[in-house]
C-alpha cells in the first residue's frame, strides 16, 4: 500500500498509472503535480487524481512515492525543484525510456546519485499523449523495466516493484546500460524512422497522391509517427549513442539492399525477406502466447 | 454482369475478389487456375469457387475476365501460357502492385500490348496470404487503381472499373508510370524497411531481449515484414528504378538525421518530429473521414 504518491506529469503514462492504482485501492492519496493547474484540474475532473499543486515543492511533502513523468529533458529540472523537501525515506521513481541519462540527470541536481532514486520505465504506450488518453488497462501485460542502482535500498526496489504489478504489468530487472541498448533497438530506433519516412514522403512531388492511395500497411507502419515529437527530441537527445549505434547499423544494411536491388539479385532480396518474416511471426507468436 | 470469370492465382486477393462477387451474385461462375490441385481445392472446399483447372488454357477458355493474381516474376510465364486461347473479347486485367512491368510482360508473351489487357491494383491486403486468409469485404472502402493503356477499348475499361465497384472499393484511373512512383512510396519502400529492420536487429547481440522487450510500437511497425518475401522480392525487381529513387531519398534523410542526433540539434529533430506528427495526424483524420 502507498499513502501518499505524488506523480509529477500527469499524462498518458502518469494518468493511466493512476487510474489503475485507484481500481486496486492501493494508494489513500493521489496528488499530480506540473505546471500546467488546468491540465492538473483536468486529471481531477476525470477522476484520476484526488488534488493537485503547480508547486512541486508543496506537491511531494509527505510523499511515500514521487514517479517523474515528464520528457527526459525536464528531469533535472524536476529533481532539482525537489532535492531539498525529500527524505530518504521517500522513494524517487521514474517512467522516462532512456535510464542513463535519468541517473546523469539526478547527479548533477543532488551532487550524488540519491540511494532512494530508483529508476523505471513501463514498456507501454500508445501513439496519443496526455491524462485523456489515459486508461487504467495500459499496462496489462506490459513488461515493466527497473533499472535498479548499487545504492539502492532492496525494500525499496520492492516497494516499486509491487507497486508495478498492481497494474497487471510484468516486471524485471535489467542494468541501465543494457536497458538503453536493448531500447535503442525496439522502441527508439521504430520510432526515428517511423517520423524520417513521413518526412521523406511529405517532400516527395506527389505528396497529396502518397497519403491519399496509402493503405493499412503504410498505417501501421507510421502510426508511432503521431507520437509526441518534444517525448522523442529528448529521447534522442538523451540515449543518443545508443540510438546512433543502431541507427547507422540500419543505414548500412539499407544500403546493402539498394546494392541488391540495383543489382536484381532476388535470391538474396528473398533470403533477407524470409529470415525477416519467420522471425517477425516468432514474435507475433510471442506476443500472442 | 459476368458469365465466367477465371482466377489465376487464388490466394488472398484473388480469393477475396472471388468471395465479394459471389455475395453479390455478379458471376455466374467462377473458375480457379494455378499450378497447385490442393490449393484450389482448398477454394472450391472454401466455397470460394465453383470449379478449378491445373491447365491454364483449359480454365481461361470461353471466360470474360481473366483476371491474374500470381506474384510479378510469374505474369509473364502465364501470359505466354494462355495467349494463343482468348480472344479480343475476353478482357485480361491482374493485380500487379506495379504495373509497368506487367505491361512489358504481356509485350515480350504477345509480342505486342494485347489492347485488351487493362491493368489493375488494388490497394488492399493484409500481411496474410493464401486462400484462407481471403475475405469478401477485403475491398470495401479501398481504392482501386486501373491504369488504362492507349490501346484499350473504353467499354472494357468500365466493366472492369464495373466489377470491382461490386467490392465496395473505389476505382480511380492513373498512368502506369504514375502508379508505379506513387506505390513506390507509399507501399514498397516502408515494406523493404520493414524487413531491414527485423533483419538489422536480428542481427543484434541482444537479439533475444529486443524482440522479448518490443512493445505495441514494434509490433505495429514491423507488421508488414511477415508478408509474403516472394511477393515482395519480384516487386522489388520489377518497381526497381522507382524503388530505389525513395530509398536512395530515405537514406539520405536518415544520414541527415543521424548527424543531428550526433550535434544533438533538438531544435532541428523537433522540427521533423512535428511536421511528420501533422501530416501523420492529417492522413489518420484522411483514413478515418
Amino acid at each position: 500500500m502507498i499513502n501518499k504518491l505524488c506523480i509529477i506529469g500527469v499524462g498518458l503514462i502518469g494518468g493511466s498509472l493512476a487510474r489503475a492504482l485507484r481500481e486496486k485501492g492501493y494508494c489513500n492519496n493521489i496528488v499530480g503535480a506540473s505546471r500546467s493547474a488546468s491540465h492538473l484540474q483536468k486529471a481531477v475532473d476525470l477522476g484520476v487524481i484526488d488534488s493537485y499543486s503547480t508547486d512541486l515543492q508543496e506537491a511531494v511533502i509527505g510523499a511515500d512515492v514521487i514517479i517523474v513523468c515528464v520528457p527526459l529533458g525536464a528531469m533535472e529540472m524536476v529533481f532539482t525543484k525537489i532535492k531539498d523537501v525529500i527524505t530518504p525515506d521517500t522513494i524517487i521513481t521514474d517512467v522516462g525510456s532512456s535510464k542513463q541519462c535519468v541517473v546523469d540527470a539526478a547527479q548533477r541536481a543532488f551532487g550524488e546519485i540519491p540511494a532512494n532514486l530508483i529508476p523505471g520505465h513501463p514498456i507501454a504506450g500508445t501513439e496519443k499523449s496526455g491524462v485523456e488518453a489515459s486508461f487504467a488497462e495500459l499496462f496489462q501485460r506490459r513488461k515493466v523495466i527497473i533499472t535498479p542502482l548499487p545504492q539502492n535500498n532492496p525494500d525499496q526496489v520492492a516497494k516499486i516493484e509491487q507497486m508495478w504489478r498492481q497494474t497487471g504489468a510484468e516486471v524485471c530487472q535489467m542494468s541501465v546500460e543494457h536497458h538503453d541498448e536493448v531500447l535503442a533497438a525496439t522502441s527508439h530506433l521504430p520510432h526515428v524512422l517511423a517520423f524520417g519516412i513521413v518526412d521523406t514522403l511529405a517532400k516527395m512531388d506527389a505528396q497529396q497522391e502518397i497519403f491519399e492511395y496509402a493503405a493499412g500497411g503504410f498505417r501501421d507502419f507510421t502510426r508511432i509517427a503521431s507520437s509526441d515529437p518534444v517525448m522523442w527530441r529528448d529521447i534522442c537527445i538523451n540515449n543518443r549513442d545508443a540510438i546512433l549505434k543502431v541507427m547507422r547499423n540500419y543505414i548500412s544494411d539499407m544500403e546493402s539492399m539498394v546494392g541488391l536491388i540495383e543489382n536484381s539479385d532476388g535470391e538474396a532480396i528473398k533470403a533477407i525477406f524470409e529470415d525477416a518474416k519467420a522471425i517477425r511471426d516468432k514474435f507475433n507468436t510471442m506476443l500472442q502466447g
